[in-house]
C-alpha cells in the first residue's frame, strides 16, 4: 500500500461553484473572511437588555423598540430600556443578553422581568461560529452538506477543488465479451468494467471504460498507451502467474516499472502494481468478486489520494460474528460480510458463499470480515474486525 | 416518524443504460434469464479430467487438448484423457474435476498426477453464481458495483429505476441574503439552502432551490404552490412558536394539512410537518446547525422512502465516549460527535461546541451522540449510541 500511494500525484485544481463542489475535495486552505455572525444576535424570542439592568428579580424596563431578524440594529440602548426582539435579530448597541418572553410579562410599554438575567445570556456574540481568519474548510477535505453551508454563510461561493481522478479500466482475456453480447459456449459478460467503473463514480472519479481486450499484450500495451491522459490505470484478469496470464507482459511491452506481483490476501492474490510515466498501473483479478475486494482495500485508497483527499481512511468497525469461520487460510481473508446493529452493537453475518468467482454474494454484503492469517477456527459470537471502505470519510 | 413515512409516495420509474443506474434505486425485479456462468469452468490452471481416473495417487493420463478462457469446448473427454486447461476455461464434456498443475508432472503428451482428484474439485459448476430465475437484484435495492456488475453479467444492461426525488427548498426570514450578497449588519447569508442540497444531492435527489423567500406568508405560499412538480418541500426558519414565525401560517395559507408541530429532540425542536396535494411539506429549524440535524434524523428516511429504497436504515453503533456529557436534558440529544476507530473499537469525541446556531463545528463531526431524554449525566469512557445517517446503506 504504503508502495503505491508513494507513486501517487493528487490531481490538479479547478474552480467551480459552490454546489457543484459538493463531493468533491477542496483544493485549497479557505479562511473566513469575516466574523461569522458579523453582529450579537439574539438566539430567542424575548427582550434585549443590558444586563446590569436586570440583574435583581422583578427587574422593570421600558420597550423602546421591537426587532426582527434582519433588521438593521438601531441607535444604543440606554439605562432601564429593553428591545423587544425576535430569534436571529441583531442586539442594539449597549445590549449584552436577552432575557427570554417565557422570563417576562409585558405591560403595555413596559416588561416585567420574573428572572434575573445574567451578561450573554441567550445571544450569540460577533464570531460566535467563525472568527475573521479562522479556517472555514482545510485543503483535503471533502466538502459535505456542513462544508459548503459554512462556505456559503462566509459567501464562499466559487472553490477551487480537485480535478476528479481519470481512471482507466481495461478487461483482459479472450472469454471476455461486452455485457450487451449474448456469450458463446466459454465466453463471459465483461461484468468487471461496470462493477469498477460503478466503485469509481461512487469515489467521485471518472472511469474511462477500454473494454475488452483479448489476451494479446501487444494489443493490450497499445490500448493502455493511448490512455496517458488517466491518473490511474486498472486492468482485470491475467494478473496471476500462469502460462497464460498477460497483465505482466502487457504492463512489460507498455515500459512500465514492475513494483510488486500478488499480494497474501484472499481473495484477490492475483494483484499487479507498476508505474508507467508517473502513474500507476494495476492489474487485478478477472474473478468478479476478487477484483472488487482487491479494489476496495488496495485501490480505494490509492484513488483517495489522487482525488487530494486528507485523513481519508476504511470505515473499521469490531462486530460479533453471527457464523463460525472453520477453515484456517495461511492469507488474509476478506470475508463478505452482512454488518448489521441491534441498539447499537455490531453484529455481522457471513453466512454467504466466499468463492471469488460468485459475485451475487457480495450483493449481500455490506463490509468485508478481516480473517488475519493463520487465525485459528472463529465461533460464532467472536469479535471479529469489519472494514467497509465504501463508507469511509 | 411513522406519520411522514405514510405519506411517502415513491417516485415512478424510468429506465437507462446500466452504468447510469449506479447509485440509483432499482425500480423492478431482476431475476436471470440464464444460468451464470453458463458453463461449468476451471477455477486453476491445471488438467481438466473425469474423477474416476484420478481417484488413486500417481494417475496417469494423456493430454488430448488445450484449452483457454475463452475457448469452445471441444469434444468429449474418454477414458483416460485430460485438457490442458485455463483458469476460467470450459471444462470439455465428461470432464467432471480439474486438477490443480502444482499437483502434476507434465511429461510430454502425458500428466502424472500426485494427488487424487475428486469429484468436482476446482470446478465452477454451472450457474454456481446465479441460476436461472434466480433474483439478481430485488426491487428497492440501491444499485451499488456488486449489483451493477451481476446485472452486466447476465446481461441486463437497461434497467428501470426511481426517479430521482425532487425535493423543493425555501428559506424564510427577511434577514437571509443570497450566498454571494454581501450581507448588512443583521443579515446572514442563505447557508441552509446550499446545505440542503448538498445533502440531497448526496442521497442521489434532486434539490429545486427556491431561494430566501422573506417572513410573508402569502408569498411564501405562493412560491410553494409553484413547486407542486416536487416530490417534497422542505422550508428552514419560521417554525418555532414565536411572534414572527411564519411556517405554520405559510403553510396554512398553502392548504396544507398539518401533521405535527415540534419534535422532542435538540437541536431542532422547531419542526413543523403537513401534507399538501399528496405530498409532505417540511418546516425546519433556520438553525444552520439545527437544520442540519434535523435533516439527517428525520428527513433522510422520507428521501430514501421517496426514493424506492427499502431496508434503509441510518448507521448506527455503540462507541466509547471520549468527554462527559454533563449537562442533562429533558429533549433526547443528537449531539455531534466524530466518531473513529482503534484496533476496530469504536470511540467519538464530542468536544465541539453544541450550539444550534454554529455550523463549524458540524464540520469536524462525522455522528450524532444520541442522549436520550432525562439522561444523568454521562462519564467520558461511557458507550453511547452513534448514529451517521449519511453512511445508512
Amino acid at each position: 500500500m504504503e508502495v503505491m500511494l508513494g507513486h501517487v500525484r493528487t490531481t490538479p485544481g479547478e474552480e467551480m461553484d459552490l454546489l457543484d463542489a459538493a463531493g468533491r475535495v477542496l483544493g485549497e486552505d479557505i479562511r473566513s473572511p469575516e466574523n461569522l455572525p458579523s453582529f450579537a444576535r439574539s438566539g430567542v424570542d424575548g427582550y434585549a437588555l443590558r444586563s446590569e439592568d436586570a440583574a435583581v428579580h422583578g427587574a422593570r424596563l421600558r420597550v423602546v423598540a421591537e426587532y426582527r431578524a434582519g433588521d438593521r440594529p438601531g441607535p444604543s440602548l440606554h439605562a432601564g430600556e429593553a428591545v423587544r426582539i425576535m430569534t436571529g435579530a441583531a442586539l442594539p448597541p449597549g445590549a449584552d443578553a436577552v432575557a427570554w418572553q417565557e422570563d417576562s410579562e409585558r405591560d403595555g410599554d413596559w416588561v416585567l422581568l420574573t428572572r434575573p438575567v445574567s451578561a450573554g445570556a441567550n445571544v450569540g456574540p460577533i464570531g460566535e461560529d467563525l472568527k475573521q481568519g479562522d479556517s472555514v474548510v482545510p485543503a483535503g477535505a471533502l466538502l459535505r452538506p456542513a462544508e459548503v453551508g459554512l462556505l456559503a454563510a462566509v459567501g464562499h461561493t466559487r472553490v477551487r477543488v480537485h480535478r476528479r481522478p481519470r481512471v482507466a479500466i481495461l478487461s483482459t482475456g479472450d472469454e471476455v465479451v461486452p455485457p450487451e453480447v449474448r456469450p458463446e459456449p466459454g465466453q463471459v459478460r465483461n461484468s468487471n468494467e461496470v462493477a469498477l467503473a460503478a466503485a469509481l463514480r461512487q469515489m467521485g472519479a471518472e472511469p474511462l471504460r477500454l473494454g475488452g481486450r483479448g489476451d494479446d499484450p501487444d494489443a493490450i500495451a497499445a490500448a493502455l498507451r493511448r490512455a496517458d491522459d488517466a491518473d490511474l490505470i486498472l486492468t482485470t484478469g491475467g494478473a496471476s502467474h500462469g502460462d497464460y496470464d498477460v497483465a505482466a507482459a502487457s504492463f512489460d511491452r507498455l515500459g512500465a516499472e514492475r513494483l510488486f506481483w500478488h499480494v497474501a490476501m484472499k481473495p484477490g492474490t492475483p494483484f499487479l502494481a507498476a508505474c508507467w510515466d508517473s502513474r500507476l498501473v494495476i492489474g487485478l483479478s478477472g474473478n468478479p468478486a476478487a477484483a472488487i475486494t482487491t479494489f476496495d482495500i488496495l485501490v480505494r485508497p490509492v484513488v483517495a489520494a489522487l482525488s487530494g483527499r486528507r485523513g481519508w481512511r476504511p470505515f473499521r468497525a469490531q462486530a460479533v460474528l453471527d457464523q463460525p469461520v472453520v477453515k484456517p487460510s495461511a492469507l488474509r481473508r476478506y470475508m463478505r460480510g452482512t454488518r448489521y446493529d441491534q441498539e447499537g452493537v455490531l453484529r455481522v453475518r457471513n453466512d454467504m458463499t466466499q468463492r471469488s468467482g460468485v459475485l451475487s454474494s457480495m450483493t449481500r454484503a455490506n463490509c468485508y470480515v478481516v480473517v488475519p492469517e493463520n487465525t485459528p477456527a472463529l465461533a460464532a459470537g467472536d469479535l471479529v474486525l469489519t472494514v467497509s471502505p465504501d463508507l469511509a470519510g
